[in-house]
C-alpha cells in the first residue's frame, strides 16, 4: 500500500494513455473513474502487466499514494473538476497536490488555485496536449498554478513530455495560477487557426485547380520536407491519401463538412476581445468552424446566391507555388497575433511568461508541434522583450521574400470566390500593425461628432482629449452614460 | 406636487437632452443627479422654463412623479445602475416602473428584470440610440423587459422617438427582459461595423488614391444622395469637409489614429461566439480599433515591415465607383451577420422577436439610420422567417451586381498593401455562406485524427458519428476529455 507515484482519475482515451505513458517511464500510477468498469476493464486490458493499480474510490485512490499524494484529474472540463476536488479533499492532508490535467477555463484555474492554497493544498491546472497519441508516446505539458508543486510534479512530468532535438522536454513551469491553462488555450486558439489555413489550401487545390484527393495528399507530403514541416500538414497529407473502406472514394470525400467545436477557441476569442488584442486569424478560424456547421443554410443558399467561376485559369504549378509561401506567412502571423495575446495576458493576470520556453513547450509533442517553433524560440531567446512576433529579423524577412506570393494567393481567391478568411485575415493583420497610420482618425472624429466622444490630436501628447462641436448645436457637456 | 409624468435620473449628455426632448412633448419631467449642483446648473440653465422639476436625492425625485410612478435610468451602465436602483427601492411601491436607458449588459437586464419582478416592480431596459443630438431631437429607442411596463411608457417614448416617412415613431417593445438591450448592443456592432467600413474606403482613397481631405468629402456627399444614403455617410462627409481652427489643416488630418471603445462592439463579438454566429465584420471592427490603439507600436514597426507601393495606377474613376459599390455589398452583409446573430440570440432565449420592426427603429434617429434599412423592414414583411438577410431577392440582386466591383476593390487593396479587413471578412463570409461546400470535411477528418473526436458523413444522415482509426495505432476509446 502506499506506493503509487500518483493518482489519476478519470479513464477517458487521453487519461489512459498518460497513465500508460507514466508506468512505461517507470511510475507506479493508481487509477480511478467513476464508471467503475471501466477501471476494471482498463486493468484487465491495455493496462495488464503494468505499474497500474485499479481502485474503486477517491479514499481508495488516496490510500495507494506515496506522501505528498499526487493526483491528477483527467476528467471534462468544467463542474466535473469542481466535484471531482470536492470528493477527494476530506482524503488530502496539507502538502498534497491537486492537478488539473484538462483543458478548463483558465479563469476557473485562477480561482481553484487559491481555494486550494486557502486549504494548504497545492494546486497545479495543466495544459496537456498531444491528442490520443501524443498523451501515449509524449504530450506537450505546460503546468501553472502553486509553484511549490513545481518541485513535486517536474519529475513525472517531463518524463513523460515529448522530447526534442537534444533531448529537452516539452514541459517546463509556466506561472502562477491559470497561466499553464491560459498557455493551453492560446495553444489550442493557434491550432485552430493552423487548420483554417490548411483548410483553405485544401479548398484553393480543391476547387481553383480542381485537384483531387490523392494528388493534393502529395503536395502537402511535399510541403512537409520544407519551412512547413509539422504534424498538422504531415496528418494531412496522411489524411488525404487514406481511402474509404466502405466506398473506395477519398475518405476526405466522405466526410461532412460541419467541424465542432468544443471551446477553447472561442475561449481565445473571447479572451483576444476582453483584452483588446487583435487575434484576428484564430477567430476567423472559430467563425468559419461556425459557418460550416450551419451545413442545410449553406446548401439552400448555393441556390440563390450568385459567385464567379471558381476556376483558375493560369499555371497551376505557380499557383502552388504561390499557395505554400501564403500558407507560410499567414502561419507567422497568426502565431504572431497569439503571442501578442499571450504578452498581454501576462500583464493583466501579473504573469511572468517566458515566450521562448513556451515555444519550445509546443515545439514537440502537441498538435501543433513544428520545426517552425525553433523560429521562435530563436527569436525571443535573442529578444525576450521582442514586441511582436513580426519584427524578429528571421520573420521579417520571411515575409519580406514570401507576401507577394501572399498576395497574389489572397487576390485570386477572392476573384475567384472561395472564402479564405484566415489567410485575408492574417493578412490585414500584417497590413495594419506595419502601417504608421490607420485610417482610425476618421471613426474618432465619427465618434466625437455623435457622442462627444473625444479624440487625440497629432501634434499634443497622447492622454490629452479634445472635443469639437462639429455641428455648431451640440451642448458643451462631455459624454459620459453613452458607450459607443 | 407629484405632477411629473416621468423622473429621470442621471444628467450626462444623454440624460439632459433626453429630459430636454421630453419636456418639448409636453411631459413633466423631474430630474436628480448625484453631483447635485448638476441639477441645479441644468434648471437654471437649460431646463430653464420648461416643465422640468430639479430635485436632490431619490425620495424627493419620487415624490414628484404621477403613480404609478415611471424613473428612468441614465447613468453609466454596471454597478452604478445596481447602486441607484437600490436607493430608489425603499420609496416605491408595487406597480412602479424602473426603466434603464443606459448602454447595460443585456445579461443585467436579465437578472433586474426578474430581481424587480419578484419584488412587485415593473422593469424596462431600453436601448437608446443617436448620440447627443438624437437624444434632444429624436433618438431610436428600443425597449425590452417586463411587457406589463409598456402601455405605461409606450406614449413617453413613441413620442420623443424619432419619426420616419409616415410619421411612423423608431420605437416599438422589443421583447422580454433583455431583448431591448441585446438589440442595442447588436445595433452598436453593427455601427462599429459601418463605421469600419467607411474608414477602410476613406484609406483606400487616401493611399491609393493620394486624395485630400476635401475631395473625399465630396465624393461622401455624393454617394450619400445614393443607395448609401445614411446618417454616417453624412458625417463622414461633414467631417472631412471641416478644418481645424488652429492649424487651418483638414480636422481629420490632426486627429490621431488611435480608436477608443467603450463595450458594446466587444461584447457583441463575444455574443457571437458564445452562440456561433459568424459575425466576422463586426469582429475584425473591434480588432480594428484594438490595433489602431497600438499607435507607438505601429509607428515603429512601420520602419521594420515592408510592403507594396500603395499607389494606384489604373483609373481612379473607376477605384472609386468600385468602392462605392463595394461598400455596399460589404455593409449588406455586416447586416446579415447582424440579423443572423439577432436571431440565434432569439431561440437562445425565448424571445419572440419582430425583425422588421427592429429595421424600422433603426431606420431613424439612431446612429446607423439610413434609408437602406427600409429595404430590410421590407424583406422581413414580405418574409418574416427569411433565413438570411441576403436571401431576399432585392439584397441577393444588389450583391449580384456589385460583386465585381467589390472584388476588384479587395483584391486592389491586396496587393497595394492598405488593410481592409472588414470588407475582405464580409467577403469571405458571402462566399461562405454560399458555399455548398466548405473544407470542414478535412477539419473534421484532422480533428478525428489526432482526437478521436468522430465525424459525420454525407451519405448518412446527420447526427450519426463516426471515428476511424487513421493510423492504425490509436485505441478504440471515445474521446471526452479531450477539448479541441
Amino acid at each position: 500500500m502506499s506506493e503509487a507515484d500518483i493518482g489519476v482519475i478519470g479513464l477517458a482515451v487521453m487519461g489512459e494513455n498518460l497513465v500508460l505513458n507514466m508506468a512505461n517511464h517507470g511510475f507506479t500510477v493508481a487509477v480511478y473513474n467513476r464508471t467503475t468498469q471501466r477501471v476494471d476493464d482498463f486493468v484487465e486490458g491495455r493496462a495488464k502487466g503494468k505499474t497500474i493499480i485499479g481502485t474503486h474510490n477517491p479514499e481508495e485512490l488516496v490510500n495507494q499514494l506515496k506522501r505528498p499524494r499526487r493526483v491528477m484529474l483527467m476528467v471534462q472540463a468544467g463542474a466535473a473538476v469542481d466535484k471531482v476536488i470536492s470528493d477527494l479533499l476530506p482524503h488530502l492532508e496539507p502538502g498534497d497536490i491537486v492537478i488539473d490535467g484538462g483543458n478548463s477555463n483558465y479563469g476557473d484555474t485562477i480561482r481553484r488555485t487559491h481555494e486550494m492554497t486557502e486549504k494548504g493544498l497545492l494546486y497545479v491546472g495543466t495544459g496537456v496536449s498531444g491528442g490520443e497519441e501524443g498523451a501515449l508516446i509524449g504530450p506537450s505539458i505546460m503546468p501553472g498554478g502553486n509553484r511549490a508543486a513545481w518541485p513535486h510534479v517536474k519529475n513525472i512530468f517531463q518524463s513523460i513530455a515529448a522530447k526534442v532535438d537534444d533531448g529537452a522536454p516539452c514541459c517546463d513551469w509556466v506561472g502562477d495560477d491559470g497561466a499553464g491553462h491560459y498557455v493551453k488555450m492560446v495553444h489550442n486558439g493557434i491550432e485552430y487557426g493552423d487548420m483554417q489555413m490548411i483548410a483553405e489550401a485544401y479548398a484553393l487545390m480543391k476547387h481553383a485547380l480542381g485537384m483531387e484527393a490523392g494528388q493534393m495528399g502529395e503536395v502537402f507530403a511535399e510541403w512537409n520536407t520544407g519551412e512547413l514541416d509539422s504534424y498538422l500538414i504531415e496528418i494531412t497529407a496522411e489524411i488525404l491519401a487514406k481511402v474509404d473502406e466502405e466506398t473506395g472514394r477519398p475518405m476526405v470525400d466522405v466526410i461532412l463538412d460541419a467541424a465542432g467545436q468544443k471551446g477553447t477557441g472561442k475561449w481565445t476569442g473571447i479572451d483576444a476581445l476582453q483584452l483588446g488584442a487583435p487575434v484576428t486569424t484564430i477567430t476567423e478560424a472559430v467563425y468559419s468552424r461556425a459557418l460550416s456547421f450551419l451545413k442545410d443554410e449553406r446548401v439552400a443558399a448555393s441556390a440563390h446566391l450568385s459567385g464567379p467561376d471558381a476556376r483558375f485559369d493560369g499555371d497551376p504549378k505557380a499557383f502552388l507555388d504561390d499557395l505554400r509561401q501564403a500558407l507560410y506567412a499567414a502561419k507567422i502571423c497568426s502565431y504572431a497575433q497569439g503571442y501578442q495575446l499571450l504578452s498581454m495576458a501576462a500583464s493583466e493576470h501579473h504573469w511572468q511568461l517566458n515566450y521562448g520556453d513556451i515555444a519550445l513547450m509546443w515545439r514537440g509533442g502537441c498538435i501543433i508541434r513544428a520545426q517552425f517553433l525553433s523560429r521562435i524560440k530563436q527569436a525571443f531567446d535573442a529578444d525576450p522583450s521582442l514586441a511582436n512576433l513580426l519584427l524578429a529579423p528571421y520573420f521579417q524577412q520571411a515575409i519580406a521574400s514570401s507576401q507577394g506570393a501572399w498576395r497574389r494567393t489572397v487576390a485570386n481567391a477572392v476573384s475567384l470566390g472561395i472564402p479564405v478568411p484566415a489567410f485575408s485575415s492574417a493578412l490585414a493583420y500584417y497590413d495594419g500593425y506595419r502601417s504608421a497610420e490607420l485610417p482610425a482618425n476618421l471613426l474618432q472624429a465619427q465618434r466625437d461628432y455623435f457622442g462627444a466622444h473625444t479624440y487625440e490630436r497629432v501634434d499634443r501628447p497622447r492622454g490629452e482629449f479634445f472635443h469639437t462641436n462639429w455641428t455648431g448645436r451640440g451642448g458643451t457637456t462631455a459624454s459620459s452614460s453613452y458607450n459607443a
